[in-house]
């Protein structure tokens, strides 16, 4: 099944169910007004929603045109994001490219930040920059949780995940190392994400397993293909362990958005090789400016600049797009 | 006005208008069924809510007996809860007793962190506790604001504070040394926070001036007095720069709350005393540990334990209660 959130001018928007070629969708208001309504009160709600997305394919629900550009993000608003360093490659990449030792625990202890959630920019929302804010994109993949209990084990957390996204975390490379110097994490150097226009039960991704998005998560900017890299490569932490950790000293409440962090493959062992070099690329700049400081001492390639566009996206074995597309243009804020 | 949201069985509870003495309370529902609804419609709804305010003080509307124990936290999920450390006493105690330098912009550049929203505890909730979790208490003071634009002054920022709480930041000791040193921040040391039954509008409250609440913040511990400090003196940033900081990169949406990091008084420019030597106390043990650190070279006093209990409030200049209290036992987890 998927599921997308109309604008109507609402914060919370109308709650939409998608055909599986995204090419149409029908109002869901009379089963779950809104995306957080259905998270609320899934048990009842989604064997009902299950059964409109049949109509829709089989045609006896009504229908109107489904259009990317309408959609907000499928949350709007969230309780909770939190997002996961999953793909511990591009950890590696950013310590080595400061000079910075890797903790041993990295590799055995998930690394998650509290996000903001108050309000997502929609998936063709223009990305607001400044010029000293060195504005990234962050290609991930999230999923939105059910209730996840205090102490949840990683088995309970994957059947308590309801829905896949896409994400485009945005973050201001020029504020970061200031903000993390002074102890508490992120707050202003990750403005709004934006998510993919459609979000998908798991059991409706062919390349769902083991808590994992198998499928290559297209990256490209201003119009040329950036990243390549396999979502279900290279990811040391699946999203039931990254759950688990989220929920160890406390609940998480239905319509918590848990992401994976940046995806990013390794190749043949060392740190990955441009689209171009017939490499998979990379699913933010800070990984390729990374590499080019190992490389060369120094980062050739430019943050964002007014202007710039990304889109992330990914296809289907069938090469149909999945979750529709982020694609955002950044402008001067 | 004072404003709280009562237990129905559903996860938002229902809004109420309470007393200023809070002792009766009325029910809102017809204007507004819950608090965030309230906050997403505040110009238009704040009126109305005003109104029914005075009908309750004068008799003309019906009332309930108002029970701070049905209370649950006023937004007992929130899409947005960010923490400063307006009290720079408090992070220079810190700081000290880990023999860490004070950085200089910590003096002109507020400190936050993004905390978790999405399941708030209600007022008499208990904490769940581990051994080696370090379980504290930290008493605050906190806003909620409506809509904030991104780069708001501080001035403008000021003007959109609908309301003040008071707030337990349960805090682990144990966990996180560990978590901060991985570099992105609490997430696992910073479960569930209390907020106090009610919350009620800065016009409502005599102490509140410049962004700040003046009035004394009582915090006991398991039934003796352990902090008097007064929320209006040494708080470096006003809640107007701490919402400013907070909206520097983005917009805040309708029913963020932001805290004002625990309270602390200096005390002839010392570190401060216990209340029982006269002094201020504290507003949470981490404190009193650091400044026996500082006097002994060890802390002394053990953090929480099941079946202690802490009670935090604020009482008005009639020595009536201005928010009700949060009051909690800790319990094994």
């Amino acid at each position: 099944m998927k599921l997308a959130t109309l604008k109507d001018g609402s914060r919370d928007g109308r709650l939409v169910v998608v055909s599986n070629d995204l090419t149409r969708c029908t109002d869901a208001n009379r089963i779950a007004p809104t995306m957080q309504h259905a998270l609320d009160f899934w048990d009842a709600v989604a064997p009902e929603l299950e059964a409109m997305a049949r109509g829709l394919e089989s045609g006896s629900v009504p229908a109107e045109r489904f259009h990317e550009r309408q959609a907000l993000s499928p949350l709007p608003r969230a309780y909770q994001w939190a997002d996961g360093s999953a793909y511990i490659n591009h950890v590696e990449l950013v310590r080595k490219a400061r000079g910075a030792e890797m903790p041993p625990s990295f590799y055995d202890d998930p690394l998650i930040y509290q996000g903001g959630s108050d309000s997502f920019l929609a998936p063709r929302d223009p990305i607001p920059s400044r010029p000293d804010w060195g504005t990234d994109f962050e290609g991930e993949v999230a999923v939105i949780t059910g209730d996840v209990p205090m102490g949840c084990d990683e088995e309970t957390a994957r059947e308590l995940i309801r829905l896949v996204m896409l994400v485009n975390d945005v973050s201001l490379r020029g504020l970061i190392p200031g903000e993390l110097g002074k102890g508490f994490g992120f707050f202003q150097g990750k403005p709004s994400s934006a998510f993919s226009p459609v979000a998908v039960t798991p059991a409706a991704l062919p390349g769902w397993r083991d808590g994992k998005l198998h499928g290559t998560l297209h990256v490209d900017h201003n119009g040329a293909p950036f990243g390549r890299a396999d979502a279900g490569i290279d990811m040391t932490f699946d999203f039931g362990r990254l759950i688990a950790h989220a929920a160890r000293t406390r609940s998480l409440s239905a319509g918590t958005i848990i992401g994976s962090g940046t995806v990013s493959n390794k190749l043949d062992g060392g740190p990955g090789k441009p689209v171009a070099e017939g490499g998979a690329g990379y699913s933010c700049i800070a990984e390729l400016r990374m590499i080019e400081t190992i490389a060369d001492g120094t980062a050739r390639s430019p943050f964002l600049a007014p202007g710039d566009t990304v889109r992330i996206e990914m296809p289907g074995p069938d090469g149909r797009s999945l979750f529709g597309a982020i694609e955002q243009e950044v402008v001067a804020a």
